[in-house]
Protein backbone atom coordinates (compact mmCIF):
# COMPACT_ATOMS: atom_id res chain seq x y z
CA UNK A 1 0.00 0.00 0.00
CA UNK A 2 1.00 3.26 -1.42
CA UNK A 3 3.95 5.30 0.60
CA UNK A 4 3.13 3.44 4.35
CA UNK A 5 6.56 1.99 6.26
CA UNK A 6 7.00 -1.78 6.11
CA UNK A 7 6.22 -1.54 9.78
CA UNK A 8 2.67 0.15 9.28
CA UNK A 9 2.06 -2.04 6.48
CA UNK A 10 2.74 -4.74 8.31
CA UNK A 11 0.63 -3.75 11.36
CA UNK A 12 -2.47 -2.62 8.76
CA UNK A 13 -2.05 -6.57 7.10
CA UNK A 14 -2.38 -8.47 10.49
CA UNK A 15 -5.42 -5.94 11.60
CA UNK A 16 -7.13 -7.36 8.11
CA UNK A 17 -6.38 -10.56 9.02
CA UNK A 18 -8.17 -10.17 12.31
CA UNK A 19 -11.42 -8.29 10.86
CA UNK A 20 -11.77 -10.71 8.15
CA UNK A 21 -11.47 -13.84 10.71
CA UNK A 22 -13.94 -12.31 13.17
CA UNK A 23 -15.79 -10.94 10.64
CA UNK A 24 -16.06 -14.63 9.04
CA UNK A 25 -16.93 -15.83 12.74
CA UNK A 26 -20.19 -12.86 12.91
CA UNK A 27 -21.60 -13.40 9.74
CA UNK A 28 -23.89 -16.22 9.21
CA UNK A 29 -22.82 -19.16 7.56
CA UNK A 30 -23.49 -19.15 3.60
CA UNK A 31 -24.59 -23.09 4.12
CA UNK A 32 -27.20 -22.24 6.21
CA UNK A 33 -30.73 -21.48 5.12
CA UNK A 34 -32.10 -19.05 3.94
CA UNK A 35 -28.37 -19.25 1.77
CA UNK A 36 -29.22 -16.39 -1.07
CA UNK A 37 -29.10 -13.85 1.82
CA UNK A 38 -26.17 -15.01 3.78
CA UNK A 39 -24.35 -15.64 0.50
CA UNK A 40 -25.40 -12.00 -0.62
CA UNK A 41 -24.32 -10.92 2.87
CA UNK A 42 -20.85 -12.01 2.90
CA UNK A 43 -20.27 -11.12 -0.91
CA UNK A 44 -20.99 -7.65 -0.10
CA UNK A 45 -18.63 -8.01 3.18
CA UNK A 46 -15.83 -10.20 1.56
CA UNK A 47 -15.10 -7.87 -1.76
CA UNK A 48 -11.32 -7.24 -0.71
CA UNK A 49 -11.50 -3.97 1.09
CA UNK A 50 -9.26 -2.17 2.77
CA UNK A 51 -10.69 -2.18 5.74
CA UNK A 52 -10.22 1.28 6.65
CA UNK A 53 -12.77 1.76 9.52
CA UNK A 54 -12.29 -0.97 11.60
CA UNK A 55 -8.37 -0.92 11.37
CA UNK A 56 -8.68 2.75 12.66
CA UNK A 57 -10.87 1.14 15.52
CA UNK A 58 -7.88 -1.55 16.47
CA UNK A 59 -4.93 0.87 16.20
CA UNK A 60 -6.68 3.68 18.08
CA UNK A 61 -7.52 1.37 20.58
CA UNK A 62 -4.04 -0.08 20.86
CA UNK A 63 -2.53 3.12 20.79
CA UNK A 64 -4.54 4.38 23.88
CA UNK A 65 -3.15 0.85 25.42
CA UNK A 66 -5.96 -1.94 25.19
CA UNK A 67 -5.50 -5.15 23.96
CA UNK A 68 -7.42 -4.71 20.15
CA UNK A 69 -8.93 -7.55 20.19
CA UNK A 70 -11.11 -6.43 23.22
CA UNK A 71 -13.12 -3.92 20.37
CA UNK A 72 -13.06 -6.55 17.67
CA UNK A 73 -16.72 -7.21 18.10
CA UNK A 74 -17.55 -3.34 17.72
CA UNK A 75 -14.98 -2.74 14.89
CA UNK A 76 -16.64 -5.69 12.67
CA UNK A 77 -20.33 -3.75 13.50
CA UNK A 78 -18.63 -0.83 11.71
CA UNK A 79 -17.31 -2.34 8.76
CA UNK A 80 -20.92 -4.31 8.54
CA UNK A 81 -22.62 -0.99 8.50
CA UNK A 82 -20.34 0.87 5.94
CA UNK A 83 -21.34 -2.35 3.71
CA UNK A 84 -24.52 -2.00 4.13
CA UNK A 85 -24.52 1.72 3.13
CA UNK A 86 -22.55 0.17 -0.17
CA UNK A 87 -25.36 -2.05 -0.73
CA UNK A 88 -28.48 0.21 -0.31
CA UNK A 89 -26.53 3.13 -2.20
CA UNK A 90 -25.84 1.29 -5.58
CA UNK A 91 -29.55 0.27 -6.16
CA UNK A 92 -30.55 1.21 -9.10
CA UNK A 93 -33.33 3.56 -7.18
CA UNK A 94 -30.24 5.49 -5.84
CA UNK A 95 -27.21 5.56 -7.34
CA UNK A 96 -27.07 2.53 -9.76
CA UNK A 97 -23.57 1.15 -9.90
CA UNK A 98 -23.06 -2.05 -11.46
CA UNK A 99 -19.64 -2.54 -10.41
CA UNK A 100 -17.67 -1.52 -6.79
CA UNK A 101 -14.39 -2.89 -6.28
CA UNK A 102 -14.15 -4.02 -9.82
CA UNK A 103 -17.04 -6.83 -9.03
CA UNK A 104 -20.83 -6.45 -10.14
CA UNK A 105 -22.54 -5.12 -7.51
CA UNK A 106 -24.72 -7.27 -4.86
CA UNK A 107 -28.11 -6.62 -6.37
CA UNK A 108 -26.71 -7.42 -9.81
CA UNK A 109 -25.50 -10.75 -8.51
CA UNK A 110 -28.47 -11.69 -6.72
CA UNK A 111 -31.66 -9.19 -7.62
CA UNK A 112 -32.74 -5.69 -5.95
CA UNK A 113 -35.03 -8.01 -3.63
CA UNK A 114 -31.99 -9.62 -1.64
CA UNK A 115 -30.01 -6.49 -2.18
CA UNK A 116 -31.90 -4.06 -0.10
CA UNK A 117 -33.09 -7.22 2.24
CA UNK A 118 -29.15 -8.43 2.50
CA UNK A 119 -28.39 -4.79 3.62
CA UNK A 120 -31.29 -5.04 6.29
CA UNK A 121 -29.45 -8.06 7.70
CA UNK A 122 -26.05 -6.48 7.24
CA UNK A 123 -27.44 -3.58 9.78
CA UNK A 124 -29.12 -5.59 12.03
CA UNK A 125 -26.12 -8.57 12.40
CA UNK A 126 -24.04 -4.79 12.98
CA UNK A 127 -26.12 -4.09 15.87
CA UNK A 128 -26.05 -7.57 16.89
CA UNK A 129 -22.30 -7.56 16.28
CA UNK A 130 -21.20 -4.31 18.62
CA UNK A 131 -23.01 -6.27 21.67
CA UNK A 132 -20.56 -8.84 21.78
CA UNK A 133 -17.13 -9.37 23.31
CA UNK A 134 -15.94 -8.51 26.73
CA UNK A 135 -16.12 -4.39 27.17
CA UNK A 136 -18.56 -3.62 30.16
CA UNK A 137 -22.17 -3.01 29.21
CA UNK A 138 -21.58 0.90 30.07
CA UNK A 139 -18.42 0.94 27.45
CA UNK A 140 -20.87 -0.95 24.88
CA UNK A 141 -23.07 1.29 25.57
CA UNK A 142 -21.53 4.74 24.77
CA UNK A 143 -19.99 3.04 21.64
CA UNK A 144 -23.30 2.14 20.49
CA UNK A 145 -24.63 5.98 21.12
CA UNK A 146 -21.24 6.54 18.87
CA UNK A 147 -22.55 5.09 16.14
CA UNK A 148 -26.18 5.29 16.19
CA UNK A 149 -25.52 8.91 16.47
CA UNK A 150 -23.48 8.39 13.28
CA UNK A 151 -25.92 7.19 11.24
CA UNK A 152 -28.90 9.22 11.40
CA UNK A 153 -29.98 12.89 12.84
CA UNK A 154 -27.76 13.92 11.17
CA UNK A 155 -25.38 11.17 10.09
CA UNK A 156 -24.76 8.85 7.29
CA UNK A 157 -28.25 8.90 5.95
CA UNK A 158 -28.93 12.12 5.70
CA UNK A 159 -25.85 12.89 3.71
CA UNK A 160 -26.72 10.11 1.25
CA UNK A 161 -30.28 11.82 0.94
CA UNK A 162 -28.50 15.37 0.55
CA UNK A 163 -26.19 13.90 -2.19
CA UNK A 164 -29.04 12.16 -3.96
CA UNK A 165 -30.92 15.25 -4.17
CA UNK A 166 -27.70 17.66 -4.62
CA UNK A 167 -28.25 17.49 -9.06
CA UNK A 168 -31.37 19.34 -8.82
CA UNK A 169 -29.86 22.40 -7.86
CA UNK A 170 -26.08 23.52 -8.29
CA UNK A 171 -24.30 22.59 -5.27
CA UNK A 172 -22.75 24.99 -3.18
CA UNK A 173 -19.49 24.96 -0.63
CA UNK A 174 -21.58 24.38 1.77
CA UNK A 175 -23.77 21.70 0.23
CA UNK A 176 -21.09 19.96 -0.34
CA UNK A 177 -19.39 20.05 3.29
CA UNK A 178 -22.75 18.62 4.88
CA UNK A 179 -22.35 16.04 2.38
CA UNK A 180 -18.87 14.73 2.86
CA UNK A 181 -18.57 15.14 6.76
CA UNK A 182 -22.32 13.06 6.80
CA UNK A 183 -22.13 10.56 3.79
CA UNK A 184 -19.15 9.67 4.73
CA UNK A 185 -17.11 11.87 7.30
CA UNK A 186 -19.36 10.64 10.16
CA UNK A 187 -18.76 6.83 10.31
CA UNK A 188 -14.85 7.39 9.88
CA UNK A 189 -15.11 9.20 12.41
CA UNK A 190 -16.93 7.27 14.73
CA UNK A 191 -14.48 4.45 13.89
CA UNK A 192 -12.00 6.20 15.65
CA UNK A 193 -14.14 7.01 18.28
CA UNK A 194 -15.20 3.68 19.75
CA UNK A 195 -11.57 2.57 20.04
CA UNK A 196 -11.27 5.79 22.44
CA UNK A 197 -14.44 4.66 24.01
CA UNK A 198 -13.13 1.16 24.72
CA UNK A 199 -10.28 2.95 26.76
CA UNK A 200 -10.70 5.33 29.42
CA UNK A 201 -8.97 8.69 28.39
CA UNK A 202 -10.52 12.06 29.30
CA UNK A 203 -12.57 14.45 27.49
CA UNK A 204 -9.22 16.53 26.40
CA UNK A 205 -7.76 13.45 24.69
CA UNK A 206 -11.11 12.35 23.77
CA UNK A 207 -11.67 16.27 21.72
CA UNK A 208 -8.33 15.28 19.67
CA UNK A 209 -9.01 12.14 18.75
CA UNK A 210 -12.98 13.42 17.47
CA UNK A 211 -10.88 16.34 15.43
CA UNK A 212 -8.41 13.89 14.09
CA UNK A 213 -12.00 11.31 13.23
CA UNK A 214 -13.72 14.43 11.67
CA UNK A 215 -10.70 15.80 9.52
CA UNK A 216 -9.41 12.18 8.18
CA UNK A 217 -12.97 11.46 7.55
CA UNK A 218 -13.27 14.77 5.22
CA UNK A 219 -10.32 14.36 3.62
CA UNK A 220 -10.98 11.02 2.38
CA UNK A 221 -13.91 11.61 0.49
CA UNK A 222 -12.35 15.00 -0.92
CA UNK A 223 -10.07 12.71 -2.40
CA UNK A 224 -12.23 10.24 -3.60
CA UNK A 225 -13.62 13.29 -5.23
CA UNK A 226 -10.59 13.85 -6.75
CA UNK A 227 -10.08 10.07 -8.05
CA UNK A 228 -13.70 10.27 -9.61
CA UNK A 229 -12.05 13.22 -11.58
CA UNK A 230 -8.58 11.91 -12.02
CA UNK A 231 -8.45 8.22 -11.49
CA UNK A 232 -7.87 5.32 -13.37
CA UNK A 233 -11.05 3.20 -13.34
CA UNK A 234 -9.55 -0.16 -13.90
CA UNK A 235 -7.26 0.53 -10.27
CA UNK A 236 -10.35 2.27 -8.39
CA UNK A 237 -12.59 -0.34 -10.06
CA UNK A 238 -16.02 1.41 -10.52
CA UNK A 239 -17.35 3.79 -12.88
CA UNK A 240 -15.34 7.01 -12.71
CA UNK A 241 -16.22 10.88 -13.74
CA UNK A 242 -19.78 10.32 -12.47
CA UNK A 243 -20.10 12.93 -9.75
CA UNK A 244 -19.59 16.14 -12.28
CA UNK A 245 -23.40 17.16 -11.55
CA UNK A 246 -23.07 16.21 -7.61
CA UNK A 247 -21.53 18.31 -4.75
CA UNK A 248 -18.11 17.18 -5.58
CA UNK A 249 -15.06 19.37 -4.17
CA UNK A 250 -13.52 18.99 -7.46
CA UNK A 251 -16.07 20.58 -9.48
CA UNK A 252 -17.12 23.47 -6.41
CA UNK A 253 -13.68 24.53 -5.74
CA UNK A 254 -11.17 23.22 -8.15
CA UNK A 255 -8.26 20.63 -8.50
CA UNK A 256 -5.66 22.92 -6.94
CA UNK A 257 -7.90 24.01 -4.15
CA UNK A 258 -9.49 20.54 -2.95
CA UNK A 259 -6.04 19.12 -2.78
CA UNK A 260 -5.24 22.05 -0.63
CA UNK A 261 -7.93 21.43 1.86
CA UNK A 262 -7.28 17.50 2.02
CA UNK A 263 -3.99 18.11 2.64
CA UNK A 264 -4.76 21.19 5.68
CA UNK A 265 -7.19 18.73 6.98
CA UNK A 266 -4.68 15.50 7.16
CA UNK A 267 -1.87 18.48 8.59
CA UNK A 268 -4.85 19.23 11.21
CA UNK A 269 -5.54 15.98 12.12
CA UNK A 270 -1.93 14.89 12.82
CA UNK A 271 -1.16 17.94 14.89
CA UNK A 272 -4.60 16.85 17.23
CA UNK A 273 -3.06 13.45 17.18
CA UNK A 274 -0.02 14.71 18.38
CA UNK A 275 -1.65 16.40 20.83
CA UNK A 276 -3.63 13.77 22.47
CA UNK A 277 -0.45 11.27 22.45
CA UNK A 278 2.81 12.33 21.25
CA UNK A 279 4.63 10.05 18.75
CA UNK A 280 2.76 7.08 19.40
CA UNK A 281 0.75 7.85 16.56
CA UNK A 282 2.87 6.70 14.05
CA UNK A 283 0.44 4.65 12.85
CA UNK A 284 -2.97 6.39 12.46
CA UNK A 285 -0.27 9.20 10.81
CA UNK A 286 0.46 6.86 7.89
CA UNK A 287 -3.13 5.85 7.99
CA UNK A 288 -3.81 9.34 6.99
CA UNK A 289 -1.61 9.86 4.20
CA UNK A 290 -2.31 6.87 3.05
CA UNK A 291 -6.50 8.22 2.97
CA UNK A 292 -5.03 10.99 0.75
CA UNK A 293 -2.09 8.76 -1.65
CA UNK A 294 -4.33 6.21 -2.23
CA UNK A 295 -4.99 5.43 -5.68
CA UNK A 296 -8.42 3.43 -5.19
CA UNK B 1 -62.12 -1.95 19.04
CA UNK B 2 -63.47 -5.43 18.82
CA UNK B 3 -64.62 -7.31 22.14
CA UNK B 4 -62.06 -5.42 24.41
CA UNK B 5 -63.99 -4.24 27.56
CA UNK B 6 -64.28 -1.17 28.34
CA UNK B 7 -61.54 -0.68 31.28
CA UNK B 8 -58.98 -2.49 28.74
CA UNK B 9 -60.30 -0.46 25.94
CA UNK B 10 -59.26 2.87 27.65
CA UNK B 11 -56.02 1.56 29.08
CA UNK B 12 -55.11 0.61 25.36
CA UNK B 13 -56.19 4.01 24.21
CA UNK B 14 -54.17 5.50 27.17
CA UNK B 15 -51.18 3.71 25.97
CA UNK B 16 -51.47 4.50 22.36
CA UNK B 17 -51.57 8.84 23.28
CA UNK B 18 -48.45 8.24 25.06
CA UNK B 19 -46.66 5.69 22.57
CA UNK B 20 -47.41 8.30 20.16
CA UNK B 21 -46.60 11.54 22.15
CA UNK B 22 -42.75 9.70 22.59
CA UNK B 23 -42.41 8.81 19.13
CA UNK B 24 -43.20 12.25 18.26
CA UNK B 25 -40.44 13.41 20.35
CA UNK B 26 -37.90 10.30 19.38
CA UNK B 27 -38.51 11.07 15.73
CA UNK B 28 -36.32 13.81 14.10
CA UNK B 29 -38.56 16.92 13.49
CA UNK B 30 -40.13 17.39 9.29
CA UNK B 31 -39.08 21.18 9.44
CA UNK B 32 -35.53 20.29 9.63
CA UNK B 33 -33.59 19.59 6.68
CA UNK B 34 -33.54 17.04 4.99
CA UNK B 35 -37.36 17.35 5.34
CA UNK B 36 -38.22 15.08 2.62
CA UNK B 37 -36.61 12.27 5.22
CA UNK B 38 -37.89 13.09 7.94
CA UNK B 39 -41.42 13.53 6.45
CA UNK B 40 -41.71 10.04 5.05
CA UNK B 41 -40.22 8.32 8.50
CA UNK B 42 -43.12 10.41 9.61
CA UNK B 43 -45.61 9.79 6.87
CA UNK B 44 -44.80 5.96 7.87
CA UNK B 45 -44.86 5.97 11.70
CA UNK B 46 -48.04 8.15 11.70
CA UNK B 47 -50.54 6.02 10.18
CA UNK B 48 -53.13 5.16 12.24
CA UNK B 49 -51.59 2.10 13.17
CA UNK B 50 -52.86 0.39 16.52
CA UNK B 51 -49.03 0.37 18.15
CA UNK B 52 -50.09 -3.47 18.73
CA UNK B 53 -46.16 -4.39 19.61
CA UNK B 54 -45.23 -1.30 22.24
CA UNK B 55 -48.48 -1.63 23.71
CA UNK B 56 -47.56 -5.48 24.44
CA UNK B 57 -44.29 -3.81 25.85
CA UNK B 58 -45.99 -1.42 28.39
CA UNK B 59 -48.54 -3.96 28.80
CA UNK B 60 -45.90 -6.82 30.12
CA UNK B 61 -43.69 -4.10 32.02
CA UNK B 62 -46.67 -2.77 33.83
CA UNK B 63 -47.86 -6.10 34.86
CA UNK B 64 -44.61 -6.95 36.50
CA UNK B 65 -44.54 -3.89 38.59
CA UNK B 66 -43.03 -1.46 36.74
CA UNK B 67 -44.10 2.08 35.58
CA UNK B 68 -44.33 1.22 31.85
CA UNK B 69 -42.95 4.72 30.97
CA UNK B 70 -39.43 3.31 31.88
CA UNK B 71 -39.44 0.94 28.91
CA UNK B 72 -41.25 3.62 26.50
CA UNK B 73 -37.75 4.35 24.53
CA UNK B 74 -37.27 0.37 24.08
CA UNK B 75 -40.92 0.07 22.96
CA UNK B 76 -40.87 3.23 20.46
CA UNK B 77 -37.95 1.31 19.17
CA UNK B 78 -39.65 -1.73 18.04
CA UNK B 79 -42.71 0.08 16.43
CA UNK B 80 -39.70 1.96 14.53
CA UNK B 81 -38.24 -1.50 13.64
CA UNK B 82 -41.72 -2.57 12.62
CA UNK B 83 -42.53 0.37 10.42
CA UNK B 84 -38.96 -0.17 8.98
CA UNK B 85 -40.09 -3.31 7.67
CA UNK B 86 -43.24 -2.67 5.98
CA UNK B 87 -41.85 0.39 4.43
CA UNK B 88 -38.95 -1.98 2.74
CA UNK B 89 -41.26 -4.82 2.00
CA UNK B 90 -43.88 -2.60 0.41
CA UNK B 91 -40.95 -1.42 -1.86
CA UNK B 92 -41.77 -2.15 -6.03
CA UNK B 93 -38.75 -5.09 -6.09
CA UNK B 94 -39.77 -6.47 -2.90
CA UNK B 95 -44.09 -7.31 -2.32
CA UNK B 96 -44.81 -3.91 -4.36
CA UNK B 97 -47.45 -2.45 -2.39
CA UNK B 98 -49.38 0.25 -3.55
CA UNK B 99 -51.41 0.81 0.10
CA UNK B 100 -51.08 0.26 3.38
CA UNK B 101 -53.60 1.29 6.40
CA UNK B 102 -55.92 2.83 3.42
CA UNK B 103 -53.00 4.93 2.36
CA UNK B 104 -50.67 5.18 -0.56
CA UNK B 105 -47.21 3.43 0.46
CA UNK B 106 -44.13 5.70 1.56
CA UNK B 107 -42.58 5.10 -2.20
CA UNK B 108 -45.87 5.92 -3.99
CA UNK B 109 -45.40 9.50 -2.32
CA UNK B 110 -41.96 9.84 -1.80
CA UNK B 111 -39.91 7.98 -3.91
CA UNK B 112 -38.42 4.73 -4.12
CA UNK B 113 -34.72 5.85 -2.92
CA UNK B 114 -36.42 8.07 -0.04
CA UNK B 115 -38.59 5.17 0.69
CA UNK B 116 -35.39 2.79 0.99
CA UNK B 117 -33.41 5.55 3.11
CA UNK B 118 -35.77 6.44 5.00
CA UNK B 119 -36.70 2.27 6.34
CA UNK B 120 -32.73 2.50 7.07
CA UNK B 121 -33.05 5.85 8.59
CA UNK B 122 -36.14 4.45 10.92
CA UNK B 123 -34.41 1.31 11.61
CA UNK B 124 -30.88 3.59 13.36
CA UNK B 125 -33.59 5.77 14.84
CA UNK B 126 -34.96 2.31 16.39
CA UNK B 127 -31.34 1.80 17.52
CA UNK B 128 -30.81 5.00 18.98
CA UNK B 129 -33.87 5.22 21.33
CA UNK B 130 -33.86 2.18 22.56
CA UNK B 131 -30.53 3.27 23.91
CA UNK B 132 -32.51 6.25 25.83
CA UNK B 133 -34.35 6.01 28.77
CA UNK B 134 -33.58 5.20 32.57
CA UNK B 135 -33.24 1.36 32.62
CA UNK B 136 -29.97 0.58 33.38
CA UNK B 137 -27.27 -0.31 31.04
CA UNK B 138 -27.25 -3.81 31.69
CA UNK B 139 -31.11 -3.87 30.95
CA UNK B 140 -30.51 -2.17 27.76
CA UNK B 141 -27.85 -4.27 26.47
CA UNK B 142 -30.33 -7.55 27.33
CA UNK B 143 -33.16 -5.63 25.34
CA UNK B 144 -31.08 -4.99 23.03
CA UNK B 145 -30.03 -8.77 22.29
CA UNK B 146 -33.46 -9.43 22.63
CA UNK B 147 -33.88 -6.99 19.49
CA UNK B 148 -31.13 -7.82 17.37
CA UNK B 149 -31.95 -11.87 17.93
CA UNK B 150 -35.42 -11.24 16.52
CA UNK B 151 -34.24 -9.68 13.62
CA UNK B 152 -31.46 -11.49 12.08
CA UNK B 153 -29.87 -15.11 11.93
CA UNK B 154 -33.08 -16.41 12.59
CA UNK B 155 -35.12 -13.37 12.26
CA UNK B 156 -36.97 -11.44 10.70
CA UNK B 157 -35.53 -10.46 7.94
CA UNK B 158 -34.95 -14.44 7.27
CA UNK B 159 -38.79 -14.80 7.49
CA UNK B 160 -39.29 -11.88 4.94
CA UNK B 161 -36.49 -13.63 2.36
CA UNK B 162 -38.41 -17.41 2.43
CA UNK B 163 -41.92 -15.61 2.66
CA UNK B 164 -40.32 -13.52 -1.10
CA UNK B 165 -39.28 -16.87 -1.87
CA UNK B 166 -42.50 -19.24 -1.37
CA UNK B 167 -43.75 -18.73 -4.70
CA UNK B 168 -41.07 -20.48 -6.43
CA UNK B 169 -42.04 -23.92 -5.57
CA UNK B 170 -45.64 -25.27 -3.64
CA UNK B 171 -45.06 -24.41 0.27
CA UNK B 172 -45.27 -26.97 2.75
CA UNK B 173 -46.78 -26.55 6.42
CA UNK B 174 -43.02 -26.72 7.80
CA UNK B 175 -41.97 -23.60 5.31
CA UNK B 176 -45.32 -21.51 6.12
CA UNK B 177 -44.00 -22.08 10.30
CA UNK B 178 -40.89 -21.11 9.84
CA UNK B 179 -42.14 -17.73 7.61
CA UNK B 180 -44.88 -16.98 10.43
CA UNK B 181 -42.94 -17.04 13.47
CA UNK B 182 -39.95 -15.09 11.68
CA UNK B 183 -41.76 -12.85 9.53
CA UNK B 184 -44.25 -11.71 12.27
CA UNK B 185 -43.72 -13.40 15.34
CA UNK B 186 -40.08 -12.75 16.46
CA UNK B 187 -41.16 -8.80 16.87
CA UNK B 188 -44.01 -9.89 18.81
CA UNK B 189 -42.38 -11.89 20.49
CA UNK B 190 -39.70 -9.32 21.15
CA UNK B 191 -42.46 -6.71 22.41
CA UNK B 192 -43.23 -9.12 24.97
CA UNK B 193 -39.98 -9.67 25.97
CA UNK B 194 -38.28 -6.26 25.95
CA UNK B 195 -41.20 -5.72 28.85
CA UNK B 196 -40.29 -8.72 30.46
CA UNK B 197 -36.13 -7.91 30.25
CA UNK B 198 -36.94 -4.18 31.53
CA UNK B 199 -37.94 -6.14 35.31
CA UNK B 200 -36.20 -8.61 37.36
CA UNK B 201 -38.49 -12.58 36.86
CA UNK B 202 -37.06 -14.84 37.17
CA UNK B 203 -36.43 -17.44 33.89
CA UNK B 204 -39.20 -19.63 34.64
CA UNK B 205 -41.46 -16.46 34.25
CA UNK B 206 -39.42 -15.47 31.21
CA UNK B 207 -39.98 -18.39 29.98
CA UNK B 208 -44.03 -18.73 30.26
CA UNK B 209 -44.09 -14.65 29.17
CA UNK B 210 -41.70 -16.13 25.65
CA UNK B 211 -44.29 -19.01 25.00
CA UNK B 212 -47.28 -16.37 25.35
CA UNK B 213 -45.32 -13.85 22.90
CA UNK B 214 -44.49 -16.58 20.35
CA UNK B 215 -48.09 -17.90 20.39
CA UNK B 216 -49.75 -14.86 19.79
CA UNK B 217 -47.08 -13.59 17.23
CA UNK B 218 -47.76 -16.74 15.03
CA UNK B 219 -51.45 -16.58 15.66
CA UNK B 220 -51.39 -12.97 14.64
CA UNK B 221 -49.76 -13.92 11.10
CA UNK B 222 -52.79 -17.00 10.96
CA UNK B 223 -55.55 -14.22 11.21
CA UNK B 224 -53.65 -12.13 9.01
CA UNK B 225 -53.99 -14.83 6.13
CA UNK B 226 -57.49 -15.47 6.93
CA UNK B 227 -58.12 -11.60 6.47
CA UNK B 228 -56.11 -11.82 3.28
CA UNK B 229 -58.67 -14.75 1.99
CA UNK B 230 -62.24 -13.39 3.91
CA UNK B 231 -61.69 -9.85 5.05
CA UNK B 232 -62.87 -7.15 3.78
CA UNK B 233 -60.34 -4.77 1.56
CA UNK B 234 -61.89 -1.41 2.95
CA UNK B 235 -61.48 -2.48 6.34
CA UNK B 236 -58.17 -3.79 6.17
CA UNK B 237 -56.66 -0.90 4.41
CA UNK B 238 -55.01 -2.43 1.74
CA UNK B 239 -55.30 -5.14 -0.78
CA UNK B 240 -56.26 -8.67 -0.26
CA UNK B 241 -56.54 -12.22 -1.72
CA UNK B 242 -52.48 -11.64 -2.33
CA UNK B 243 -51.51 -14.52 -0.92
CA UNK B 244 -52.89 -17.52 -2.49
CA UNK B 245 -49.19 -18.17 -4.13
CA UNK B 246 -47.86 -17.78 -0.97
CA UNK B 247 -47.44 -19.73 2.27
CA UNK B 248 -50.96 -18.43 3.71
CA UNK B 249 -52.16 -20.52 6.16
CA UNK B 250 -55.58 -20.99 4.69
CA UNK B 251 -53.93 -22.37 1.62
CA UNK B 252 -52.07 -24.76 3.57
CA UNK B 253 -54.48 -25.99 6.16
CA UNK B 254 -57.92 -24.92 4.85
CA UNK B 255 -59.73 -22.19 6.69
CA UNK B 256 -61.23 -24.55 9.08
CA UNK B 257 -57.93 -25.80 10.24
CA UNK B 258 -56.58 -22.67 10.15
CA UNK B 259 -58.85 -21.44 12.48
CA UNK B 260 -58.70 -24.21 14.86
CA UNK B 261 -54.74 -23.70 15.24
CA UNK B 262 -55.19 -20.23 15.91
CA UNK B 263 -57.32 -20.62 18.55
CA UNK B 264 -55.66 -23.32 19.81
CA UNK B 265 -52.37 -21.05 19.82
CA UNK B 266 -54.00 -18.38 21.79
CA UNK B 267 -55.81 -20.79 24.53
CA UNK B 268 -52.22 -21.57 25.29
CA UNK B 269 -51.08 -18.34 24.88
CA UNK B 270 -53.01 -17.07 28.21
CA UNK B 271 -52.57 -20.42 29.70
CA UNK B 272 -48.94 -19.43 30.04
CA UNK B 273 -49.52 -15.99 30.92
CA UNK B 274 -52.08 -17.18 34.02
CA UNK B 275 -48.86 -19.91 35.25
CA UNK B 276 -46.88 -16.21 35.12
CA UNK B 277 -49.00 -13.96 36.94
CA UNK B 278 -52.22 -15.20 37.51
CA UNK B 279 -55.44 -13.12 37.32
CA UNK B 280 -52.82 -9.98 36.88
CA UNK B 281 -52.56 -10.44 33.39
CA UNK B 282 -55.97 -9.42 32.05
CA UNK B 283 -55.03 -6.66 29.51
CA UNK B 284 -53.07 -9.11 27.53
CA UNK B 285 -55.84 -12.19 27.39
CA UNK B 286 -58.08 -9.03 26.24
CA UNK B 287 -54.94 -8.74 23.64
CA UNK B 288 -54.91 -12.19 22.57
CA UNK B 289 -58.16 -12.31 21.70
CA UNK B 290 -58.03 -9.14 19.78
CA UNK B 291 -55.54 -10.10 18.03
CA UNK B 292 -57.96 -13.19 16.47
CA UNK B 293 -60.82 -11.40 16.52
CA UNK B 294 -59.97 -8.34 14.57
CA UNK B 295 -61.07 -6.99 11.23
CA UNK B 296 -58.12 -5.50 10.20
Amino acid sequence: MIGLSKETKEKWEKFVELINTALDVFLPCEKEEPQELYKAMRYAVFSGGKRLRPTLTLATAEILGLDPKIVLPQACAIEMIHTFTLVHDDLPDIDNDDFRRGRPTVHKVFGNDIAILAGDALFACAFKTALRGSLSDEKKIKILKEITNALCYKGVIEGQVADIRSTRKKPTLEDMLFIHTHKTGKLIEASVMVGVLASDVDGEVQGYFRKFGKNIGLAFQIKDDLLDAYGEEEKVGKKLRKDFNKASAVVILGKEKAEEMMFKLVEEAKENLRKAVGDRGKFLEEMADFIINRES
